[in-house]
């Protein structure tokens, strides 16, 4: 099994996502935070286990920060234009991912949509390719298209961290769904492969909080964090206060 | 012709498949069946003649029970929730699966789904790669899509197994059709194609093993199955009954 | 150009067709034509110039047949369960078939269909490989797809056999367009391209074989028959009254 | 620049298109112009600069007059059945079109078709293909599909040059768009690419010579021809017609 | 990052456009503007950084101009024809714009378009071939398709130059979105990579300077013009004025 060391303090791990820029666009990037320099400067000060970048922005930005934060390219992207099935497509290969530093990289897999299949198979080839490099490979899984109905529903939720494992993934990200008690069911079916969440929109110190303390209770092995963080006015310290609740686990 | 032997027991055979994970989702997975070290052991102990999994799962699993069974690799996927015609494409390759220790292949064919081009070239190809390994290959022929009304019927069941002979299986594993007599269509239309069981969702002992004897009777050589057995309360028991029904014909 | 003796006898030829297992089902194939070794063995003693497989069944049950009777592999194939446009994927390969022991190849071209593109790509690139061993190429030509209204139509069958000369068929295989005149015209348009009725659904025995002269006066090479033989209570008998007409002309 | 001395005389050119069999179907090819060695022998006593031929009857019927007169292998092509939007795929590869003795080769190009990507794509590397060679490329330069109201107004039909100048052509074949003037504005448009009209259907010896008049005074190098020649009862006076204008010019 | 030396001066730019023969047709290239020869002397007496060319025309025309002013290949293109979402291939390798003379390449990334995967993967691919060739690469940012209500409101042309850093490009041409204020957000969202005006369909002198002064003072690099000069009277006196603003800046 590949090794999570590089990644992960003491098997625990929070990551600083920055890959809105072309997922949602710069309308989520306020203030500071549109610039990259701001985000790689702030995962360096809060210590996060690593910055995930797409390529472009590693390929300008990682370079003088390559000392101080691990790097997790994210392979694949779409905006948020396009109509339909959602089709992420590979825009980067573990080679160049590797070349730009990287310490693990990320795809997003659309569960549900009519071009399942083609994610299936770019993401079961960059694991073939990471192993080459032993990186691990992060499933952004996500279920999505028009036979699904409820994303976040526990059992869909289940379902998406258990086609991460199927599939191969050493770790994969999921959205909450709901409660402690649905996300241990999630931890289950994803089995060996490891679990953090996915930290989503915006919302209050105390709720964002709440479901840290449950998906680390429920066997998560941490968060990937952007908006939740960047958006906020003091990010250092509701990162402080995630990182008490994730390595104090 | 490809040597079956490793997956057989004088030509008759019980597998313990186990790729629900992907196909279905957890719903399927209740209670211990959710983790694949219950599901490998229980595969041990009932002596079953192989183990299906993913790629995902037999790397994070396989090896502690590499002597102990041998190994199917499934080599394509899809989940339950896209929706339209189905396409299951390649998620691993024959030489990845060789190297997971796999003693034979499995390839889902959906024949009658607009996409059932993709799939035939694709399982021709598995064939082409998986004859350098002297590795058999199982086609899980299932009729599906707009042009399949009724997909367990006599005429479709003896169709699917006859496909997998024109495209040259070792193995078929088709559903049952409703009775001994039209399963004897079946067998005699897979010819020199072996044919086994797809077992089905959960029925009651007396109803499985009432169909278990119909297929061994009509000529197939075992069976694949997986929520008939691990969907129980005593696995093991019923392994038990099948088994004497499978190898005492 | 390339050979043809391996399957004419005096640039005449009758073929055993017996692709109907993919194409049609099982329910194409009562009584004993179910089994493959029936059928080579009919094709044997009825002295055929050569049978017509996929490569499942030439896999499986050619070898036994090898020195007794010249083979060609039917390259695609598609299930009749299939709804929409006709698209007729390649399922062997040329080098493939060379090894099964094939004297010619075979290749279904829906003309006329939304997926012609990809049909007549693949045709092109079998007959370059085919190039290669010496291999005759023949196309199963066959008009088909929402903008073919009437596809034996004189005009259409024609256009038929015109296609495979443009595309380099050694032979195209093309249905009865009801009169000895019309099929002149579709011998003509073939030029220097061999013609071969297909022999199409069992019909009876006289008008089967009017057909037969009429097609052979045309200037047709001879034909490729399935169900008018194997479907028949005795299949040497009307072989014996087809060969006086194609070898007698 | 590519050497066209070989397919043209002092710069202006007439060939004898005959690649009907496939677009259009013997419907088009009334009486003797079925036969391929009737339009061979044509070619060569009306002394075209080139017969243009689809590789299946380059292969089978120019060998015979190889000597006598050059060769344009046109690469792609698809039949009048099909409906929706046109897609035409290379069915011959430059490389095929050497060895059968080409001087040149030919792509048409549907621009405005949905297909246009891949036509494009194709046509392009075919250019680098026959770069290699020096071989000239000629793009059948045609603008169809549901974008497409009026596909030989003076616009469309400037439009068409310019994409051939645009992707490379070194002459493209465009239809008449109704007068000298705007015929002009076609050639400026396509600036250093050569531009020879595309004959067309069937009109009076009158009208016809009227269009190659104008074509020319308007720039064009010369003119593809088929069925203004050989579906007239003598083919070969208006062939010197046609010469006088065209090289006179 | 790539040396941008070869197409700046002092780090800004102007590019003289000439795509629009392919992208929108001869309607847009009135007058002496058909004629590449025109344009591209036109680019030399007026002092552009680099001329902007497909490869047909670069192919045909550029040789007699390469000692005088650099050339960027455009390396995708589709006609205004296409209905339905767009799709801009590549139909020019970058090892084959490098043969042409190129500084750099562009290439059109319609984001939000139902195709937006394969143009995210041609781009991804193009910058890591270009990257061995230390070659710019220059992202036409549009977006475009049924998901795009506004394509140059404030959040969208923001959100395209930002994907072009995400996608890695090293320089981003943009629409003019109404403002400098809005500007300077889609120069943020660009961050390292460089900033060109799309010069868009010709406007009167004074509206078009004031343009050129606001993208200029929201941190553009300069700005990619065609139409707005070569459709002038006076294309060298509209010239100098735009490069009096872009670089006095």
């Amino acid at each position: 099994m590949v090794d999570l060391s590089k990644i992960t303090t003491n098997g625990k791990a929070i990551y600083l996502a920055y890959d809105h820029g072309i997922e949602h666009g710069p309308v989520d990037l306020k203030g500071k935070s549109i610039d990259p320099n701001y985000i790689l400067s702030l995962a360096v000060r809060g210590g996060y286990n690593a910055v995930v970048l797409q390529k472009g922005i590693a390929e300008k930005y990682y370079p003088a920060y390559q000392e101080k934060i691990p790097l997790i390219v994210k392979l694949n992207g779409k905006t948020r234009l396009v109509k339909g099935e959602p089709l992420s497509g590979q825009i980067c290969s573990v080679a160049e991912a590797v070349e730009l530093g990287a310490s693990a990289v990320g795809y997003t897999v659309y569960l549900g949509s009519q071009h399942e299949a083609k994610m299936f198979k770019e993401f079961s080839q960059i694991e073939q390719e990471a192993e080459k490099y032993n990186l691990a490979v992060i499933g952004w899984m996500y279920p999505r298209g028009k036979g699904v109905k409820d994303d976040d529903s526990p059992e869909i939720t289940a379902y998406a961290a258990r086609v991460g494992l199927e599939l191969g993934a050493d770790i994969v990200k999921i959205k909450y769904c709901g409660s402690k008690e649905c996300f241990i069911q999630a931890v289950k079916a994803a089995g060996k492969t490891k679990v953090v969440l996915s930290g989503g929109p915006k919302i209050s110190d105390k709720e964002f909080l709440e479901i840290v303390k449950n998906i680390m209770a429920a066997g998560a092995i941490g968060i990937a964090v952007g908006r939740n963080v960047w958006q906020r006015e003091n990010p250092l310290e509701i990162t402080q206060k995630i990182k008490e609740i994730v390595f104090s686990n």
